[in-house]
């Protein structure tokens, strides 16, 4: 299966409903600051995982188109409020909200997303036993992704364990992910069992797909990246390669030189170069892929409960595309 | 009937509650800082008409409590948002959370209050088709909540109509004393109709009680209300007695000095004491007074399909405070 050509499908089925949700009401800069970043596209990973996982349980994925647009929606809601909390001036080639606009805009703006996206979940034509179980899933993802933000605004400039990395992704990564595959398998009024296996699978999914986006920035083809390699290190950006190097490297004076180099927006490229280099020989370069590699193996065994499907085969393809795209 | 007395009882059956769905999880700066505009208290008007409104329809109030309390987090998420927003750096005696902790912090508390909010309201102990008619009330109010938080920053500095200070006020007071009242009354599983008109009953007691609130303003005794008087005019804040005098005053040299004076921060004491004799004269204190009124008679009118009851004297005796009081 071509994952890319699926996604494109996906993404266009997908863009027309998106559109269509936002009314136009007063005031207009409300209305037009919020739809910016869902009507920007991207990947539209989430939507395509909702309507997949409907379709791969029997389902009627019509039905889980709004649910779709609402996850794309409380998505954006996070992206924008995150952008201007990180004082991030773009976003898909298009200056970011609190720039573009303002301030009260932009939180404002994510707050309607915020609750457009809930509106269409109570609107959603399913059994409302499901929407409520949906709603469970979207509102728990909410709560944990504003304690994921504040455990990275907390963790800036600070070098925390392996395992507060791991809590801090799960929480911005996963949860989204696992909402919108169970959500997706609740309006195709799976089995809760088979919500539960579709849950866990987008969790682990999520686990592997940040920590390979981590990887790729270390290891990645600038060319294709779009980042510059190395860019994550000056900024001191927390990754399972720097957590990895800091408990496994002895020497002392190698260790001294790497926490020189973290984090140190001044290092040259030769810095940047020697800090990779000391992380590839201590072998956190290949832990850190390692460790995403397994977790896509993981998440891909929950999904033997299903029976072979297209929207099944492109479940697994987008686990395994995770961990071997370039960008 | 003693208002006060009774919202300082359902205050405190509140207050239990309201301290116990926020629960110790990481980080510990986010769940102090979301707990510290619920925990302070305040009015309690909103979760005070959501048990009232479910025992005046025959309700068992106990299952309408965790909605109460979620329209209170609700609340309590658009002053956050608010208060940062119009860089107001205290509110209940104490230091807002963006002057507390820092900006990422209140936006991030907020958004945490609101997807908590939604989640008591996922897990309502009643019939899934009641929840979601709620969950439909409480979306649209927060969807407009953001809508009049916009017009109102959009509207500073500017003099509007009637018809767009009303929007305004209805948008932003309206829709989510409404929610609370028809969320209530689902809570006691009320008959359509019945929501319906309970609805209508906290519309127009928004509007009487926002309308009565600008009157204070200008015409309360300061001792009481603690605001200095006339202020309100100083800082041009768009009034019903703004927008009447505006249409109404004719002789041109007293419409401009009207206008000199409003919005003019630096105005003396006796240029707020001879804007205020200008409105008094044309008679626009007195229209914002009677327009406050005439609400808060059509809001209770739509009580009378109510048998009689405690809860229903309350929600008719908290109507009448919303305009005699004094602070």
């Amino acid at each position: 299966m071509d994952v890319i050509e699926y996604l494109k499908k996906a993404s266009k089925e997908v863009d027309g409903p998106i559109r269509s949700y936002i009314p136009d009401e007063k005031p207009a800069n409300l209305i037009e600051a919020s739809r910016q970043y869902p009507y920007a596209g991207g990947k539209r990973m989430r939507p395509a995982i909702v309507l997949a996982a409907c379709g791969a349980v029997g389902g009627d994925k019509s039905k889980a188109m709004p649910l779709a647009v609402a996850i794309e929606y409380i998505h954006n809601f996070t992206l924008i409020h995150d952008d201007y909390m990180d004082g991030d001036e773009e976003r898909r080639g298009m200056k970011t909200l609190h720039v573009a606009y303002d301030m009260p805009t932009a939180i404002l703006a994510g707050d309607a997303l915020f609750a457009k996206g809930f509106q269409l979940i109570a609107d959603l034509d399913i059994p409302a036993e499901n929407m409520r179980q949906i709603l469970r899933y979207v509102t728990k993802a909410v709560w944990d992704l504003a304690r994921g933000q504040q455990m990275d605004v907390n963790n800036e400039h600070q070098l925390v364990s392996e395992e507060v990395y791991t809590e801090t992704i799960f929480l911005k990564t996963s949860v989204l992910f696992a909402a919108a595959a169970a959500g997706g398998a609740l309006c195709g009024n799976a089995d809760p069992k088979v919500v539960r296996e579709i849950e866990q699978f987008a969790l682990d999914m999520g686990l592997g797909f940040q920590m390979y986006d981590d990887y790729l920035g270390i290891a990645g083809d600038t060319t294709k990246t779009g980042k510059s390699v190395g860019n994550d290190l000056r900024k001191g950006k927390c990754t399972l390669m720097v957590t990895y190097t800091l408990e496994h490297l002895k020497d002392e004076k190698k260790l001294a030189r790497f926490k020189s180099i973290l984090g140190n927006m001044e290092a040259s490229e030769a810095d940047v170069r020697e800090g990779m280099e000391i992380m590839r020989e201590i072998g956190a370069i290949d832990y850190n892929k390692k460790a995403a590699e397994d977790k896509i193996a993981s998440a891909k065994k929950h999904l033997e409960c299903l029976p072979d499907s297209e929207d099944k085969q492109f479940m697994l393809a987008l686990a395994d595309f995770s961990i071997n795209r370039e960008v």
